[in-house]
């Protein structure tokens, strides 16, 4: 698809959506049931081209763990439909009044949420996130243009197919779901500040680097997490133990996995004992600074794995002076992901929770809880580390922005200037 | 300042700051007292060093608009003070709840605002910015790096020099409140992603342009105001002419002043006289297309015109067909500031609110209304049209973010997988 086709495919997906922005909840909600039973009437015409794209991908010898997020078998597109349907029953994240104010007599502020506009989401092989995110899409009322990973194209195709024969039947353009397929368009895309409105790159830490560094559109994403436990001085020593395991082990390949154990000085001599014990019965390789050397028997930690997410049954330890030391390491290494604190001292926990620069700041709990359907988002988008909302686990919210309305019946500035002027009055509105 | 002792600069500024983040409201307010005392005592010694700047201006032969920026006499100090003390009585920004949920028993996730850590604030020769600024990031406690124009710098140092005892008074670090003079370090500034969080420029369209364009940290701010007054079929012809000329003459050089004019076929035969009549008596110069000048005797409006702002007395005028013309014009040619449609057809007025992608869509009211100030905000930090929040005019909201906080009593991950697993309540609490 040349740049300039790939304008008016953007500029077809912004003006269908246009008129999504305008439906109400019942008529999304009934687009989304379309969509769930086009999908369900295309079962077996998505696993056959799903079958082809995995012979295709077995042919090119792709890894297993690959292959297993490509394969879309019946099972697996039914939870999908099922998550179809889920979406429906989340709450509509357009026309939110979050502001609601007299100015004055006849004069009304509000501010509104509104979608978006556009979306573009890039992933990888997995089919299934296609389905997911145009569902998503529907529901906040944006047009979404999608890039699926090269092997996933024909289950995608028929994906798409579906999806727009569901939102025909609700009498929305099929324009709103848009599919891109080939590597260049990926680059093409990044550069439409005009017409996309937020990224959502779905990848590897160095494929969302590349899509933050190649683009002048907003990011939802982070691409790399690296989390902290740190053990105060304070800490119980089988809490703090069952809780290291937890976030290092439960699921080591996941973003709010800990890659670094931080422990004070006055409970290392207790608690290191314990805790290499329990993690190296989970065989996770333990690498310390001397501190750490000098009470258990792991490998040298240097400083380049303060800065590793290692993904992976691996953990580095350093024994810290102070709650303050504590901080500054993971201010200065971290990556604003998640970071915790174990600690039966109250102020120790306060200190940290105000001064960790990270969007998830726990006391007395895993990291692994950072998810938005832990946090009870129905749905979550994506995670972003970035400083500014929206931040953390990211549901339907992140797909959403707002606008302010004013309506007045011919108000203008000039009565509010002067001597003798109008004045505002600033009455919030229930 | 050699770029790496601008970073050491910055990290004093942020490791003050993250002192300043845990004070109480009423310290901060207190402090922002001692701040208003010690600028009060430094009068004197603050209208001399601008007596200096104003000396070296006029030698240098700086424009007159300029040179009144640049000066600052008692009267203009004292309200500068009065100011100070204004935003002491602002509703703190830090520490709302946004959300509070149970997740399970002893499991609480609580969604907490916080300062952003540290801002860079650049701006030109009013050195009366500096003070409101300061205050700003005081109440909002983040630490602040301030640029300011060449001309202002012994006004800025003075004033500086006030804050910083007015701090040291209230028992917090002066390092909270740092000031860069050279036009090197803007750069260098715009570089440490690192260690500041948003960079807030004040100063001329094509000076945020490059600020946006220089740098990976958020910016807050505009570069452009291409503001539309939208004329229904079925306006009021005697309440939009008033609107009109608010919205154009009022304060021509405003960004929220409008730059074109679009009006309804059905309703140019009547309202174009009305109109031109009106605005060439406040001294507009008008140019229409060739429907306009079908009507009115104006100069030619080219494609050019559309893409302007004009800053001044000058106004585009077209005549569309439709209410989907006008919105596609706003949306392809404005800068997603504020647009304005004046009609009694409230579907019309629905129609337009709902598909102009705009910060501020107002209806029957003109666009000078959109101000932090008159929003009751009580104070505006800047106006952004960007698409995601914060939008529109930012008042102090703008100078934080959020944090997830989770406390448990051990909670782990585990817990919650497999079967018999312990479910969450997600539960919201009070």
């Amino acid at each position: 698809m040349s740049n300039n086709s790939l304008i008016k495919t953007a500029q077809a997906c912004r003006q269908s959506a246009q008129k999504l922005a305008m439906l109400s909840t019942e008529a999304k909600n009934a687009a989304i049931e379309e969509v769930a039973q086009a999908l369900e009437s295309a079962k077996a015409e998505i696993i056959v081209a799903n079958g082809a794209d995995c012979q295709a991908a077995v042919s090119a010898g792709i890894p297993k763990p690959l292959y297993n997020r490509l394969k879309l078998d019946e099972a697996k597109l039914k939870d999908a439909i099922a998550g179809v349907r889920d979406v429906a029953k989340l709450s509509d994240p357009v026309g939110a009044v979050q502001i609601h104010r007299q100015l004055d007599d006849d004069l009304i502020l509000k501010r509104v949420t509104c979608p978006l506009g556009v979306l573009g989401v890039i992933f990888e092989a997995r089919p299934d996130a296609a389905i997911q995110i145009s569902t998503l899409a529907i529901k906040s009322g944006n047009g979404v243009i999608l890039k699926c990973g090269q092997e996933a194209i024909n289950s995608c195709q028929a994906i798409l197919k579906a999806i727009g024969q569901g939102l025909a039947q609700a009498g929305i353009s099929p324009d709103v779901v848009q599919l891109l397929t080939t590597r260049e368009e990926t680059l093409e895309l990044l550069s439409l500040d005009a017409y996309v409105d937020l990224i959502i790159p779905r990848g590897s830490n160095s494929f969302v680097r590349f899509v933050q560094n190649n683009t002048h559109i907003p990011v939802l994403g982070h691409a790399e997490g690296i989390c902290h436990l740190y053990v105060d001085a304070q800490a119980d020593i089988a809490q703090a133990v069952d809780i290291a395991v937890d976030a290092k082990t439960q699921y080591p390949a996941a973003c709010n996995a800990i890659e670094t154990l931080l422990v004070h000085k006055d409970i290392a001599p207790a608690f290191l004992p314990a805790v290499t014990e329990a993690l190296q019965a989970r065989q996770v390789e333990l690498r310390g600074d001397e501190r750490t050397r000098a009470v258990v028997d792991v490998a040298v930690a240097n400083d380049a794995d303060w800065a590793t997410e290692y993904s992976d049954l691996v953990l580095a330890i350093r024994v810290v002076d102070s709650l303050a030391e504590a901080i500054a390491h993971i201010n200065d290494y971290g990556s604003g992901h998640t970071d915790a604190i174990a600690t039966q001292d109250a102020d120790a926990a306060n200190v940290f929770i105000a001064q960790v620069n990270s969007a998830g700041v726990y006391h007395n709990c895993s990291t692994r809880f950072a998810d938005g359907f832990r946090y009870g988002f129905g749905a979550e988008v994506g995670i972003s580390t970035q400083k500014l909302p929206p931040r953390g686990p990211v549901g339907l919210e992140g797909l959403v922005t707002y606008k302010y309305q004013v309506v007045g019946d011919g108000h203008i500035v000039a009565s509010y200037t002067g001597t003798d002027c109008k004045q505002f009055k600033h009455q919030d509105l229930g």
